[in-house]
């Protein structure tokens, strides 16, 4: 099945937003066999929408839309589609309801405002998608000749949501009845961490070019370097077979650096580690202000596990408060192996919990040295009293070197919990 | 001047590389007076190419490419086009010494592979864009009648230099030429947040659409609601006094949701209202789980107002370590309006700094109850004994609750510390 996007919006063309709803439609869509033959932006103008929406659908016959459906006056996606289906826009009572009942969940002062009517507003004839993310919902507009619009809100929580619960089960259902389902793209990321993009070139010698005929990409980014392989136009059953069989091959090269797959997320790694342990955390964070805890609470349920911490930015809070020494700060400085292993045993001795996480770093852009340039991170675990540190040195900006210091802490427990 | 801009590749349209070129080439363009009408997307297949191409031509008579210039069979885009414009190939000796040159010196094994003439060729006719930053040169291709193609490489870094070195240039030249210059775009944003995007359109009444002649979009997020506002094709002055004249009539229906404008950080603005009052503050995190601690510390150089704080994750935190009262967790729960306040009194004094900021919420997917359900947020301040409270309902994920419960967090201090 071939479709095409059309995404909606001035910021979008001004280049104010980068659109990830294309990049998110486009991979979910692949999975499922849905190839996106062509993408368009164009701006908050009828006239451009309808013309963008009917030379895609003169090409393939499906459309989809994001942006656009909001209550304002910007929001003219809706009214250009119906013109372009010859179709008039009608109140939706249930549409209206349910937006009444959000308006007064959120317990906004007022009355719910004029203004979001329209986005109760339907074109005659369609289908409305429900929307359990956000308020605009969305519509699947189809002529007598089987040609379909579905538009979709522009908020990307919002249009991730809705491809998920809504667009994707419908097309899939689509190409059952027409029997055009068949061959797929696939793919699966390997994560590694710890690992620089080169030396893993090497590791890998010649499969580093499409091990065992599959295409293989590093995509480097701070929590490490994804290698990802992808196989496409192939039977399903097949295409997973020859992905399984280069994982391998990636595996019994680099496998130490490998942590998971996919979308796994290394702090939920860790969790999953202490609950099979009944073991609990608490973070000292330094130069990461927080970074630590917000991505072990950022995982629903961390609070079993996780009991909480102390961001000692201040050099005072690291003495009173983890209980580090003052004569450990003279001699090694704040940024030293020292100070990140007694910042460690504070969080666990002053939280009472089990483990301890120090982190403590020069984020830049100022306050290097020679000795310690910017980006020189000193991260430390304590698992029940036995305390293990290590140095990493990051080139970057100051969000990039707190947020491999906080990956490289996680690393660095995960480990230790995996050896014990 | 009207422009195209056609992204080409297959990593694009398959969702698995984001598209910042576009993004890029849309704000540098917008500056100089140069509209991006439409950006279109195609994968490595020179029908697709070629369709784009003849199509964005056909609408505005000058286009940019972005990728497709590499040395490898998937690299198609001078072909296509060269062929649209029915131009044969030939072989262009400079580049090829320049490409030999550069093989040479990053000192790779062996003889420049044959591989490498490809980007040797260059259609008859056309002019060479000198490539500073890789290896593949841009290609300028324009017929008898004016219509003109520009053919950058996709690599970020090197469709950004040439952008700046090579085609914008030209442009203005161009524009300078045809007497089209002097007229630009220009846009300001103006940053509100705790205000729904409903309730700003009903305050705003008839100046939500068009305020004095200008374009508004609403763009919605965890932030608040941006307010942009954008003019083009006049004069620069002409079109910064339009900006000022609708900023200021929106100042006069939403200014006391309006905490800045543009890139403004409300975390910045803090730490700049602490540090002209010469206060210091700490933080108390329940849900948001160290990402107050992170915004305030992401900002360099706030060591000097920012001194740490406390995770209180679990409850036993948030009584030993911020002195929250049992009765008080017990009467209220640890989401609650009197909890909120114990903390920030608690990260006050236990810190010993002057100002205490605390969040408790409920980020879910579950604990939610009928009374506080999942997306309730307290945040308070203590501004030296002064205790301020406030309570936001968020609809959304649990990332969203966090962010949205850390931004209401910092603007409860903001507005708290501007009143005093």
């Amino acid at each position: 099945m071939n479709v095409e996007l059309v995404s909606i919006g001035d910021e979008l063309l001004l280049g104010y937003t980068i659109d990830t709803n294309a990049t998110f439609f486009a991979r979910a869509a692949a999975e499922l066999g849905i190839r996106v033959v062509r993408r368009s932006t164009v701006g908050d103008t009828a006239g451009e929408i309808a013309d963008a929406v009917r030379e895609a659908l003169d090409r393939t016959g499906g459309v989809i839309t994001s942006g656009g459906l909001g209550p304002t006056a910007d929001d003219l996606t809706k009214a250009s589609i119906a013109e372009l289906f010859d179709r008039g826009l009608a109140l939706d009572e249930g549409i209206w309801e349910a937006l009444q009942a959000r308006w007064k969940a959120r317990k906004w002062p007022g009355e719910i405002p004029l203004a979001n009517r329209t986005q109760a507003l339907v074109p005659v004839g369609a289908t409305v998608l429900t929307n359990r993310h956000g308020s605009a919902p969305g519509i699947w507009l189809e002529d007598p000749e089987g040609r379909w619009v579905a538009m979709l809100p522009g908020v990307p929580r919002e249009f991730r949501g809705m491809t998920t619960d809504e667009l994707l089960p419908r097309l899939t259902a689509r190409m059952a009845a027409t029997g055009a389902s068949g061959l797929v793209v696939r793919s699966r990321t390997l994560r590694t961490t710890g690992i620089a993009e080169s030396a893993i070139a090497d590791a890998l010698g010649k499969l580093s070019k499409d091990p065992m005929g599959v295409a293989l990409a590093f995509l480097p980014g701070w929590e490490g370097v994804d290698l990802r392989l992808t196989v496409t136009d192939l039977p399903a059953e097949v295409a997973d077979a020859q992905l399984e069989i280069a994982a391998n091959a990636l595996r019994a090269r680099v496998g130490p650096w490998i942590y998971g797959e996919d979308e796994t997320d290394l702090a939920g790694l860790v969790l999953d580690a202490l609950r099979a342990m009944h073991r609990r955390a608490a973070v000292a964070e330094s130069c990461t202000g927080g970074m630590l805890g917000m991505r072990l609470s950022a995982i629903p349920g961390s609070s079993d596990v996780f009991a909480g911490g102390i961001i000692s930015y201040d050099n005072e809070v690291k003495v009173r408060h983890l209980g580090v020494r003052e004569s450990t700060l003279r001699a090694h400085g704040a940024v030293s192996e020292e100070t990140a292993r007694e910042m460690a045993t504070g969080a666990r001795t002053r939280l009472g919990v089990d483990v301890g996480i120090g982190v403590t770093g020069i984020a830049g852009p100022s306050g290097g040295t020679p000795e310690k340039p910017v980006g020189t991170v000193w991260v430390a675990v304590d698992v029940l009293g036995n305390v293990q540190a290590s140095r990493i040195s990051s080139v970057g900006d100051r969000a990039e070197v707190r947020q491999r210091g906080t990956q490289a802490a996680l690393a660095l427990l995960l480990r230790a919990l995996e050896t014990r």
